[in-house]
Order: C-alpha cells, then structure tokens, then sequence
C-alpha cells in the first residue's frame, strides 16, 4: 500500500521559484571579472535564468545535452546553474586550472554541446578550440562592451546578448527527478578523469543536508561567501542551498588573495564562508600582517584537505571565528562530514573542543559510512581502528558517466558501498577522521603512518608555511617518513630543530628520518597537495 | 538522461540506524504513566525497535496492515514509531480525547490489526473493545507487574513482555520510499473524520524540513521536548527529526500541566519545546503565579491555532524564550511555514520584530502557497489582498485514506493544489499570515471581517484568559461580530470596557458589536476552540 500524498519531483528548478517567490529580495553580490561589484537580487536571478533557458533551447540544447562552464564564482556562472539544470540539461563545470590537453579532452568525453566561459578564460579556450568538436556554440560570459573585436573562435557569442533576445516567460519543465543535472569531473592523479554525474533527486536531498544546523547551517540571516569554486564540485552545493535558504551570496570572482577576500567579508557583512586550506592561509598570512580581524564572520567550512590543527586554532582564538572542518567528495556530491560539537562536548575548555574539531566530523543524516579492514571486514567504531571508508547514500555516487572504470562499488551486506581511497577511523560518537590516503599511507616495518598527522605537527611549528609527508623506500622498514616543508618567508628552521619539534608529540617510530626544505609543493588544480609527485621527486632520498 | 546516482529508498528506518550508528549514547528521557522517569538511549531505543518489529510480525502484522496507537508522549510510544513503521506496517496514532464512539469508527475505518494503548487508556479501550472488530490484538505498553489482574478484554497482550520475547536481530526491509508509513485522522468538525496517509518519503523529506535552521533548528546540541502529543500529526515530526539531527528527546508523558511541564523543561535542561497555544497558557499562568524563569529554554514552537501576541511578549521579553510561530495542517504532515525572522530584521526593535512573528512566517522548502479569490485567481503578495490559502509540495496530502471524500484537490496552472480552508495573506518577503479559518469568516456588508485579529486584541487585554470571535445573523450587514470571552479568575471587566479596548487598533466598523462572558469555550480534541459550538448556542444574541 502506497502513502497519498503529492507525487512531486525533486528539482532543481523548483530551488530557484522557492528562492523568487520567499526571498524575492535577497541580493547575490558579484565580485566581476571586469574588477567591479555587481548587484541584483534573487528576483532578477531568476528571470535571467528563465531567459538563459530560452536561450540554451534557442541553441539547440535539448534535455540531457551536456552545458559546459569555464567559469569563476560569480551570478552569471549562478544564472546557468539552474538555467541549464533547471530546463533538464545537464550542467557540467569545468576546472581552468587543469592543463589546456586534459579540459579538452573532458569537454570531448563529455560531448559539450555548448561552452560559456569567463572573460579570462578567453585566450584558453581559444587556444584548444579547435579541438573542441563536440562544441556548437561558444559563449563568452560578458557584455557586447567587453567582447573581443575579433577572436579566433568563430561566431563567438554574447552571453549578454542571448538573454536580451531571449524571452523572460518559460515554464520549467516537470522533469523525472532522476534526470541527470550536472556533471563535474574528478581530478584524477592516475589515469583520465572521470565524470560524476549528479541527479535532480540527489541535487536537492544534498541540499537539504547541506543547510541544516548541524552542516553548513544555512539561514535567511547569513551572508554566505563560497570561497571553493562553483567549478569545484559546485562549490560544495553553496548555489542550491542559499535558494534553498534564502541566504545572501556574495561571489568572489577570480579575487582569491587574501587582501581582496578580506575587503569583501567585511564590506559585504559576510557571515559564513567556505574553503579549502590553501586558500585560508592567503587569508591569515594577509590578516595576520596587517593586524586585521574580522566583524561579521561567524564561521568558516574547511575542507578539501585536511585543517591542520593551527590553522583551526587561528581561526577560533585569533579571530573569534568557529572552524566547522568537513569532509567530502566529487562522488558525494560532496557532504559526506561536517565537524558540528555535540552537547557534550559545550562545557570543554577550548583546547578540548579543538582535539574533537580536528575530526573530519559527523555524516550528515542520508549518508552511512564504515571502515574496514584489509580483509574487508568492518572495524569497530572505537576512534583507534584506521581501515578504508566506505560510504553509500542517496548522493553518492553508483557508476562513473560512460561507465568508466566498470562498477566503482564493493558489496557487503547486500548493499553497495563506494570505496573512499580514504583512510579513517570512526568513533562512539559518530566522528569520523580521516588518517591517510590509502594510497599515501607510510608502510614502515608492518604498521601504518598517518601522513596526516605527521603534517599536522610541522604546521604547528611556527617557522612552517606548509609541510607534506611522504613514504619513501627503506631497505629495512619497506617505507619510512620523509617531510617536505616550505618555510615562512624570512624563518630560519633546521631539519633538526623540526624533528626535535616532534618530540613527545608522537610515538618515537612515527617521527619522519628526514626533513628537505623546498621553495614550494605541487598543489593539483583543486589545491590539494600532489605527494604522487612528491614521491617521484623524492624517491631515494634515504637512500643518498 | 538519468544520473548516476545511488538509487536509495528514503525510509524511515534509516532514521533509526542513523541515531543508532552516529548517537547511540543520546538519551531519550520520559515521565510514564506510572509517575517515575525513565532515561534510555538512542542505542537503546533502536534495540527495542527491533525487537518490536519481530514481536509485531508475531502477531501476524504484514506489509500495509495498520497498527492503532493510544498514548502519551513516551519512549514505548517512539518505539512503535520506529518499529511499525519501519518494518513496512503503518502507525496509526489516535486521538484519546475524542469521543469514545468516534475513536470506535475510526478503528473500524482504519482497520487497525493490533492496538496498543497506555495504561490511562484501559478503561477507555475495555469500554469499546467489543466494538473494534478489525482489531486481532490488543496490547497495553506496560510491563508485567502494572498488567492488570483481570480485565474485560480476553487475552490483552503486555507490551514488555512481547519485546522480551522477541529477538533483537532484525534487518529492517529495503521498502518501496512510496510505501505508507503512519496514518493520522484530521478531527473534521462536521463529516466523519479523514485519514491521512504519510509515506515513508514524505515523512523523510518532511523530517528534513524539520530540522533547518530556518525551521525548528535542531541539532545534537539540542534537548527537546515535545509538548505536541506524539497522536497529533506525529508530534509536528519532531519523533523523526531528533534521529535525524541527534538530539536529546524529553517525552512528558501525561503531565502536561504548568507545574509538572516547568519541573521537566529545569530539570532536563531542556532547550526546545513545542505546543498549542491552550498548553502554554497554563504554563505561563504557573510560572507568573510562582514567580520562575527558565534556565535553559531557547525557543518554543508553537502552533496548531494563532498564537496571541500577548503571549508572543510573554515568552520573549518576560522569560527569554524565543517563540516560532509555526503553522501546519494533518494533510502536510504538518510542517507549512514557521516565522524565523530575515536578515533585515535583525536590527529592528522588539516590538517591531513581534509585528513579523505575529504571522504564522514562511514556508519550508518543499511547500510551495499562494492566495486565491473567490474566482480562483491568484492575489498579488502583497500582505494585504487576503484570500483561501493554496499548498502543495511533496508532504501534502493528494487524497484522503480510502478515497473519502474524493479529490480533495484543485487545479491551476495544471497543477494540483491542497485548499487548506484558512484565509490568508502572503507578502514579499514571503511571509503568511492567517486572517481566519474560511469557516469562520465573518461577512459584513459585503467585507470580510477577520476573527483572529479581533482575538488577538481580547487576549492582550489583561482580564481575558480567552476569547472566541464569531459572526451572528445580522438583518442589515447579514453578519457582524460577536466576541465570546472567558475572564481570568477574579478578573472584573464588562462588555463596554472591552469594546472600548479596541479604540484606536482597529477599524471602527470591525470592532465587535458585543461580549458575552462565559464559564469555557469549548476545546476540540486538539486544542483547537470550537467555534461551531459557539455559532449554534450564540445564533441568536444580537437580535435578543
């Protein structure tokens, strides 16, 4: 017997009319490729959508057809998020940093019919173009006052254009909620990329767990700025939530320094923020050297990498702002963690409640997960037990698009699990911590390293910019630590004096052999540290 | 297209494995029947649960079959929630305070398999149970020392025992999300009452509304204590919600009184609540008489009629406790709009600010409303133009249990809208506000008369413990309004005084033609006045 009420699809769309019709008059502020700052409201967000609909339909996109984005945060990149989801195209954002050759061939594996990009992005995408095949339109995001008198690209369109032509009246189509909605790609250290691709359905229930008070706590009084890309597994679903909310949005553009974010937190009242690691050292570097604080912000979300620890404390004791670290994937649409104290933990001193926030967090409710063992058995949830993560819910991911790579998932109980990569471990209290990658787990004599924490404590030494831990080859012990550390510009630091840092901290055999000091460490295109490189680089360093 | 996606039923299952998996320490405390509390955990909960859906499938319960409630607030009570409902039975909570030959017919219209019921409730069980010939089981949720010696129904089953009995192993089923999930009786004041049937989605989805910031904000930081009865539309979802977030539940049994609700809320730490109006005036009565505070109280919820302003001021500027005006119906399972103010209220005074939570405030994401004429054309959002009050979204109601009544529905713009039967205004910013029941009305001279302001300006007058506004027969304006009051205890105040009350609050022709002073008004089974009543006794007063 089935229940009786209301068959209603979960969409995209209906995101977008709940944002026009409730919160008409909320602003989303724009930092511009052009420098300036751009106003309107979600009112006027909405009716460019509706008309970028018309527009994308005008171009011969048809439901399921692949839109691409090359794309800074921004409410042009937010107009084509629901106009393409939202009319039942698939949105698929793109990421600039990736190399020239492997954005052309994810646009061809994705057989983008359409490509809108940002301004900056212009000599890019004119330089692979031509290898572009799948493309029929191009779409330069900007005025007819800034496009280019001519460019390589033929038939270049206006984005600005198309929506004046197009009309404002357009009625979202009543899609089946499992219609694909975007794509985002992951970015893969071994072999080609592949492609997640996310649904109407799983759009929306992440959503949902995304705003609620425990995740992201998404209010109609928060100023939200993303700071992770909308090209980055849609900024952490921050475009759907804030319709979902009503919060206000304040995008960066490509202003990532940590003087311009600064100016915009504060001239803007931002609230609540959201970012990976790399990005908030720019910030606290800037801070930090002009005596700077904050007015309005209450919160920030860390994720992407692990926060280290000083990172968090600067956060919270410095510059009164709550460090919500939370954990995620491109295959989980990404929330998987956030890292929310309990009752229990309020009345702790604030060292305390900072060992707990260290933890990547708690699943949202919708997301399960386990660890386990080599041998695939689950362990205990005892927060010492480390094995492989493995999650399953209504947002993580089944099949790669095109079935690449075959069925992601291993079986266990009569159910699929997605195998993370992650190493972690799970405690009572539902925490989750993430100790390693499995592939850059150090290996010595028969036990495991965390990577994680080794770096953990170098960042803790105040002379160290950034720190990675690698294994490297080891006659006796198979592996042993190796830390690679950029210091601060001007400190002074020798290997010594940072391995005596780690005296008493941490078990004697865990203590790396060596430290090499470098003037910087390969970040990826999503601004994770690439110890796949490291390890290339570094393979027989013990060995010298 | 379809995503990729993992396909996952949404169940109400899953809800208990999350707070089992994730807050398995989170304590659950309740005042029984029997007068002591009782204090279990999550872990605990989730244990008996299961337990209770192999006891149930004992019994011969199968998919779909119903399994009939009469109970407090409790953990036996939440048990149930969990173990009909997730083993693919349906829940249906009844209403003890209905008429005992009405709580028979729907018995017999739901045809309930098993009933479980509290000890308060034997009497009224034994005193009908000839009558319940669906019923194959009947079960009183107590233990073996509280059975009764002898009682006039054969074979009356012990709900501690049957748990005993059964194996704690049980692997709730991988259910269809559209399955029923909980049937609830709208207490229809002229037909025969009619069932709503929750699925397991809707019920999921409506947890998750629940639970935003903007909503009831619950969090595992949160201790919460539903005054609502657990037989009132689920107690607003909060049974459902507090797994999903992780927070503490306080169940106040049947001591709803001011005395035993304000020891409670102290004793327990509790920092959420929720309630009609009728509850809350004892509570606040208690706590004026006695000279309380709260200590940890931060908000309260409360619905099921208007809350009068003059109450609003009491819990907020008196006590410290922040109310949400919240409104909902059993046909929306019931979650429609709660009133969380918008950034731009923030800084407004507090009079002003209790202007905005006057309205009943704006919908969840999910709900979707809007205003119409007496022709069925849509009324502009302008907070003025009021007309009935149209839902939908995917926790409203599409038909009623067996068909009754038929399409309940009617349609616009090709959809299908739920017509609630209250009169309302919708403004900009997308907050509603509930002028009157359309039932209730008041015509004069061709205008509508709104009842509930004409209330609500009695109740702020401080010798009013309550006020009824009705429309009587008019030869002239066909209605005018009529105000039925009772005084508080001791109180003097005449009809001329009261009236001279409204000068200057509102328009001349709105204020009430006269008063009558009376012992009670007379109060459905939840809470609700019953206006009807009054219509029928006062039809004649102002042409007497």
């Amino acid at each position: 017997m089935n229940g009786l009420m209301m068959q209603q699809s979960l969409l995209i769309s209906s995101l977008l009319t709940h944002a026009e019709r409730h919160h008409g008059e909320q602003l989303i502020v724009s930092r511009r490729v052009e420098g300036d700052l751009h106003r309107y409201t979600f009112r006027d967000m909405a009716e460019r959508a509706r008309r970028g609909a018309n527009a994308l339909a005008g171009l011969g996109v048809q439901a399921g057809d692949r839109v691409g984005t090359v794309a800074w945060n921004g409410y042009r990149h937010m107009e084509l998020y629901y106009s393409a989801s939202g009319s039942g195209a698939v949105l698929h954002t793109l990421n600039p940093r990736l190399h020239p050759e492997q954005l052309a061939w994810i646009v061809g594996h994705a057989e983008d019919k359409v490509l809108c990009f940002d301004l900056t992005f212009l000599p890019l995408i004119e330089a692979v173009a031509a290898k572009l095949a799948s493309v029929k339109h191009f779409v330069l995001m900007t005025d007819r006052a800034h496009m280019p008198a001519a460019s390589k690209i033929a038939n270049l369109l206006c984005y600005e254009e198309l929506l004046e032509a197009a009309s404002p009246d357009y009625d979202w189509p009543q899609l089946d909620e499992q219609s694909a909605a975007s794509l985002c790609y992951t970015s893969g250290t071994t072999g080609n990329p592949k492609g997640a691709l996310y649904s109407q359905r799983s759009t929306v229930l992440h959503s949902f767990a995304v705003a609620l008070p425990d995740a992201l706590n998404c209010s109609a009084r928060d100023v939200i700025l993303p700071v992770v890309p909308m090209f980055h597994v849609n900024a952490w679903g921050l475009p759907y939530a804030a319709c979902l909310t009503g919060s206000r949005l304040v995008f960066p553009g490509p202003a990532l320094d940590g003087k311009s974010l600064h100016d915009l937190f504060e001239s803007e009242g931002v609230t609540v923020s959201a970012g990976v690691p790399t990005v908030w050292q720019g910030l606290l570097a800037h801070m930090e050297a002009h005596g700077l604080s904050f007015s309005t912000m209450r919160r920030t979300v860390i994720g992407g990498s692990a926060c280290p620890p000083s990172m968090m404390s600067a956060f919270q004791q410095r510059f009164g702002v709550q460090v919500l670290h939370a954990w995620g994937m491109t295959e989980m649409s990404p929330l998987g963690t956030v890292c929310q104290l309990k009752r229990q933990h309020e009345g702790l001193a604030q060292a305390a409640q900072e060992a707990v926030q260290a933890k990547q967090g708690r699943p949202v409710f919708g997301v399960d997960m386990k660890v386990v063992g080599e041998d695939g058995a689950e362990l205990p949830r005892d927060g010492r037990s480390a094995g492989e993560l493995l999650v399953r819910g209504p947002w993580v991911i089944q099949r790669y698009f095109k079935d690449e790579g075959g069925d992601p998932l291993v079986y266990a109980d009569g159910q699929g699990w997605f195998p993370t990569g992650d190493v972690a471990t799970l405690d009572a209290d539902g925490f989750m911590q993430i100790t390693d990658r499995s592939k850059d787990v150090i290996k010595s004599g028969g036990e495991w390293i965390g990577s994680i924490d080794l770096e953990n404590i170098a960042m803790a030494h105040p002379a160290v910019a950034m720190a990675a831990c690698i294994g490297v080859a080891h006659p006796k012990w198979d592996e042993r630590p190796l830390l690679v550390v950029v210091k601060k510009p001007g400190a002074e630091l020798t290997a010594d004096a940072l391995l005596q840092f780690y005296e008493g901290k941490i078990a004697k055999w865990w203590t790396p052999d060596d430290v090499v000091f470098v003037e910087a460490i390969p970040l990826g295109a999503t601004g994770k540290m690439q110890k796949n490189k490291l390890r290339e680089q570094f393979a027989r360093q013990l060995s010298n």
